[in-house]
């Protein structure tokens, strides 16, 4: 969108390049017709670049030659994992001169060390079969998300996901990795150490640098005991102020079992339930709410975890009592997370949307929600505030949606201006302009205005230090 | 001991500095009289240096003004906090002209964000004002050491503490910093968020640097429900193999409950018993065992939180039925505690001691201790095992005291060469030469040996990025 096209490409012999690559890594790991390479140009929210190649090296071994390959063409080098990701990092600009370098083929998973808690896995291993192999040891990796993003990418992006109160980022779970430079060097820095204090800790670098600083081949991966107990519900508050309390109330009573605490407007819900008309009417026939919590309690203890059940049901019911919450329902956790699970997926359908994903401090985000219904009130009446979000981690999916029947009235440009304005609210407010998805090209403008400049000098000059030829990954450092 | 001397310090003339600090900072900032000064040119292990001053800025903007000051005299500065490191990194060499920097007046503390689970603080503040300033809003900074370290200080060397298991060392208590570069440029990263996934996260950077790459002065932390319940236990493991098992059985039936899992060997007690005359007689009549471990479970949750002590005191009671523990006391929980605090004191005071701050993956420490005890009774017989730690992090305060009958037979090469056999032992074993303390002069040569090439080049070139004149902190890296 606004990224700068990159004026140092020079023009590249494609097809020397392309031989010589089969040469070095196999014809099988070099992709160049354009059928074959269009899985890998198309990101997530259908936004197509063109590829002058995709590699997929097996190993490290090869993802180094494939570097120096690339090192020695002067190639610009955008790595992908699953290809999940939300701000347009890991697929090609419309050059045709950004080779894609897929890590999928590096899927190699070590038995999972059960006493120590960890799991060493390459960057390729896909969610829907690392948890597999987990659960057959009698764990987990605290990470449930709708798509299926590989360990990688997950790292490059610092994931966070909806029990990210209780287990943190993904960079509270990385133990160790593995990663090669945009010059062929490789960083081993693949430890299972829950304790190394020897000199600046290079890995952080890598977590959350979306691709831009190298490509991680590698990791160690601290795991967790598998939940034998989750207990979930609906919790309707009373009103928005009595949010910070029900949190305090249920964080008091279960500590770190409070694994999610959802937040979701009742424009999202609506939006949700007009879209998708399977969905289970969960609220009856009664009116849908202004508001409604998806709150999980979950424990992998043995101690407790047989009344945890009851207790969580009791103390909702006592909330209601209390007049906190409206109502709480228990009987279909399932529906619960499929509403949940519905309300991006029907959101992304609207014509005429912006999705900010934002946090603040928890402290400021009931002050925010205010702020930002009057701002849009006031100057935008035809918008309609649709947002959801892990209100314990203090993140909301700041969702705005442009009624069908005013889009005419939000040409491009004044969908540009809303979206600057609420991102001047969100700065206003203590937050942060990304708090789960990272920079990227779809959010490099936000980042030159709201990042500040000394911060800005730092990435450049991390940046300078990594990848002097600026050659890797997309947006604002490539 | 092995650092270099810094032969890029040119002859400064130090009364100029002295006069011109004072203007800038103020009289009361500056420290040159050698009785003023003495009590920052000596480390908590005793050794001295010789500061040319001690600058004393009470804000970050006097920070600024100090180290532009230094710039400009090209001196040299060492970072303070609580000066309470056991690496020698915050204190001179023994030049006079290195400029000692603390940070001990900017010490202000701002209100406790009990909703957002976060507090402002400056660098210089101590952990005995902390605790209380927390604990008045039913809030609690887990970390829990004998010494009284600063907050900068502990985000420096990234400090782990007993209760790691648990809650994880500092960085994972760290969501925003202040720091000053040596060009007084002012890193601001003072968020008090839990997720910002805005570009690289260069406030890892400075978390463990041991102040090396600039001067933390002020930090948000993450802070947590101060515990209502804690349970303490000292459990005799069968043998040295069942460790495994018992922790893992107290992990399946506690999770998170539990805080402590602290390994002491045999010859650490009696060493604490013959130092300290004081110290309550645990064992009874009964020999001093073979191995013991602390046992800490705790609770800040209502659910469960009265079940707690009487279900520990079963599990255990199970595990000594089982055989999988000699022996569980229960009754003396806070005499527990002393003879783990006495441990460390006590080896301190030992003539000839070698202390090795070490960590394994979990999986690796039963076989590790095996092996460093066959080595040391081959090659090294006079020597004893008198090793404790942290043994559910991984981690081992490696102690090897050489008894002072055969004290002649190790003079310090003799020492040195069997730090270093340890240190290779340690390496064999997919271990850190240093879990906790960081890297400063007293272990410069180890990480010269054990860190990565490529490792040891990444850290030269951060500390390039950010230290170009390199004149910040001791050690490796300065």
């Amino acid at each position: 969108m606004s990224e700068r096209p990159n004026t140092n490409q020079p023009r590249i012999d494609s097809q020397a390049f392309i031989a010589r690559a089969r040469e070095v890594l196999g014809a099988e790991a070099v992709l160049a017709d354009p059928a074959s390479c269009a899985n890998y140009e198309r990101d997530s929210l259908g936004r197509s670049g063109r590829a002058l190649a995709v590699l997929l090296p097996a190993s490290t071994a090869q993802t180094v030659e494939a570097m120096k390959l690339c090192a020695a063409f002067n190639v610009a080098v955008v790595p992908q994992a699953g290809n999940t990701g939300l701000v347009g990092a890991s697929t090609p600009d419309e050059s045709a001169r950004q080779v894609v370098l897929s890590v999928r083929r590096m899927d190699l998973m070590e038995g999972v060390d059960v006493l120590n808690r960890s799991v060493s896995v390459g960057a390729g291993v896909r969610m829907s079969r690392l948890q597999p192999h987990l659960i057959e040891a009698g764990m987990w990796f605290p990470f449930e998300i709708a798509a299926d993003p590989c360990v990688g990418g997950m790292i490059a992006s610092n994931t966070g996901g909806s029990h990210l109160t209780r287990y943190g980022d993904v960079r509270a779970s990385v133990l160790g990795i593995e990663a090669v430079l945009a010059d062929g060097t490789v960083v081993d820095s693949l430890k299972a150490l829950r304790k190394d204090n020897t000199g600046f800790d290079c890995k952080q670098l890598f977590i959350g640098s979306g691709g831009t600083l190298g490509v991680i081949t590698r990791a160690v991966l601290a795991v967790h005991p598998k939940p034998m107990t989750r207990v979930s519900a609906l919790l309707v508050p009373r009103s928005h102020d009595a949010l910070p309390a029900l949190l305090q109330r249920l964080e008091a009573r279960y500590g770190e079992l409070l694994t999610t605490f959802e937040g979701m407007s009742g424009e999202a819900i609506r939006h949700a339930y007009n879209t998708f008309a399977h969905l289970h009417r969960l609220f009856g026939d009664a009116q849908i709410p202004h508001y409604a919590v998806l709150v999980e309690l979950a424990s992998s203890c043995e101690f407790y975890a047989e009344s945890l059940a009851a207790d969580v049901h009791a103390s909702l019911a006592r909330l209601v009592d209390e007049s906190l919450a409206a109502t709480a329902l228990t009987a279909d956790p399932d529906e619960y997370w499929k509403l949940r699970d519905a309300i991006p997926l029907s959101l992304m359908k609207a014509r005429q949307v912006l999705s900010l994903d934002v946090s603040f401090p928890r402290s400021r985000l009931v002050s925010f929600r205010a702020a930002v219904g009057e701002f849009l009130r006031t100057q935008h009446p035809q918008a309609v505030l649709a947002d959801f979000g892990h209100f314990a981690d203090g993140g909301d999916h700041l969702t705005v949606v442009i009624p069908d029947h005013c889009a005419t009235r939000y040409p491009p440009l004044m969908m540009l201006r809303l979206r600057g304005q609420l991102y001047d609210l969100v700065a206003a407010h203590g937050g942060s302009y990304s708090a789960e998805h990272g920079i990227g090209p779809l959010n490099e403008s936000v980042y030159r205005r709201h990042s500040p400049p000394v911060t800005q000098r730092l990435h450049g000059a991390i940046k300078q230090m990594l990848d002097p030829t600026r050659r890797l990954g997309r947006g604002r450092f490539a």
